[in-house]
């Protein structure tokens, strides 16, 4: 899709061009590191893809984008840390390279400049509006991840609980990112909701698969280590759904020691643990909730006061966030 | 002073009606548990007195104090993980009380907080205002925290360099709570200006005082364990001056294993310590120094456009805060 791939490098751009700098610089180092090793910049993207709807001026729009970026950057550095996750991106985790207290405070100085750099908005209305929708959604991605580590220690996490975690944690800012995208180029009200709502469920349409490509994507393609999640005996959609109706056989799985088992012992487990997602239905249970909030996601741009050339966009990003690739 | 108690005792009972709530509470608790033990409260009552001087209407100026509360203490849990510090105020620290991934995550939700507090603002280009006050003095803060990290390995550290930490990791905040707090209530530019520079010449002579006192104090009144400075090889203010005239000597003691060496052994090294204070006459010169930002602070006082009751409750303010008590 050309527009993503023009949104993608304009913001590559402007991130280079606006990489933090301050005294002393070894605060920033970190901050810039993190921005700099890559991703897939969908919330951004997402940013630009809904201020272009509404008007081609892009300049408040890339600041949007990048307060989004920056606020999904900072939760990647402290989630890290909170996680004791080695790599990030294929690379050294942040708190590995720096260290944990300089992470944790560059992590900081990160959350103050999502604010900071939606203070450039020159409507002042405006900008306080944005500060105030990011406020919340950062509250609420707080609360995800808080639920998130609550779950390590409970015994049952019923699927709705699940729902609520991945929503907080990861969805709601995609489904910011559209709305403030939008209203700063003047969407009307319901169209900056319906973009939000359709952020939040294609957010967790993502999640969802993401869980499932974990166990059962192709490991050519995925770009992380399939079976990774059981491995790390993680409460992923697919292990509650199983749950549900191989209680025993599962929890027999996830408590065995794995530190001292081999490469093949690891590759059977994973195997075995795999079929029981399957004999469960839990795979295909899995695949069909995450069908119903993508095509949620679809009723949204259905329900915008918008042209069919702008709703095949929101379309063709869709398809390009739930193909993971573009 | 009977209005600082009076904002003491009004403020303690607007934080203790404004816990943080939400889901899952244990997000809040640690919030709420550092919040809740105690402090002078110094800087929310600044933000008081600063309100007060221009109107007697408080609601607003409450908000404004209790953001300021709120930055404070969320810079206290993180800290207090940087620095491996086990208590808080005598009691344990909140990352010890709840383990260092909640604390960060609190942290966080409490950084979050400060600016949702701000947007309670009636006036919402005030509100805008104060948030670009808050946004740009917490990365100040964070600044001043990272020299201080980075001073532990630094074989040199000038003297301006100590003052400009001790300016951004604590004494802006004092400052931009008085001026904050004047701000919402109509203060002309000018005064809202000298208040902020009183408060940061203010807080420098305190926290000088601070290092005085660690090794100087009075056991009965410090409240912390005299001569914590020097176990913990802090580089304070004396330690600086000191070094400029008897470099080898301090430098051997500096050098000391002390992790072995018992109650006696360690009361006998604070003392031959302070006694190279007093030699090379570091401790007359902090002396000296904090009583020029002293006079700096009282100095912004007479410029004011207020009257003289006005001017004498600042000066009061002043006097107990260098006192370390009302």
């Amino acid at each position: 899709m050309e527009l993503v791939g023009k949104f993608y490098k304009q913001f590559c751009e402007y991130l280079e061009n606006h990489a933090l700098v301050g005294d002393p610089q070894n605060l920033y180092d970190p901050a810039n590191y993190i921005l700099g090793i890559g991703g897939k910049r969908f919330r951004p993207i997402a940013a630009l893809l809904g201020s272009h709807l509404y008007d081609s001026n892009m300049d408040d729009a890339l600041i949007v984008a990048h307060s989004i970026e920056m606020f999904h950057n900072f939760s990647l550095v402290h989630d890290d840390i909170m996680d004791e996750a080695d790599k990030r991106r294929a690379k050294e985790a942040t708190h590995i390279k720096y260290g944990i207290p300089t992470a944790i405070l560059a992590g900081d100085v990160m959350l103050v400049e999502v604010f900071r750099i939606l203070q450039k908005i020159s409507n002042q209305s405006v900008s306080f509006n944005l500060q105030k929708i990011m406020a919340d959604i950062a509250k609420l991605v707080c609360e995800g991840q808080q639920m998130d580590m609550n779950f390590e220690t409970q015994s049952e996490v019923p699927i709705l609980d699940y729902i609520t975690m991945i929503k907080n944690k990861t969805a709601v800012l995609l489904g910011a990112a559209f709305k403030m995208g939008a209203i700063i180029n003047g969407a009307p009200e319901k169209d900056a909701q319906l973009l939000f709502d359709y952020g939040v469920n294609l957010g967790i349409a993502f999640q969802i698969d993401d869980d499932i490509l974990d166990s059962f994507g192709d490991p050519e393609t995925f770009g992380k280590k399939v079976g990774g999640d059981i491995i790390q005996k993680k409460k992923t959609i697919l292990y509650l759904l199983a749950l549900k109706k191989e209680k025993k056989k599962l929890l027999d799985y996830y408590a065995k020691e794995l530190d001292n088992v081999t490469g093949k012992g690891i590759a059977q487990h994973v195997e075995e643990v795999k079929s029981i997602f399957i004999e469960t239905e839990a795979l295909s249970s899995a695949k069909t909730l995450g069908k119903e909030f993508a095509q949620k996601a679809m009723n949204c741009i259905k329900e915008l006061n918008l042209n069919e050339k702008s709703k095949l966009e929101l379309q063709q990003f869709h398809e390009l966030v739930l193909k993971r690739s573009y």
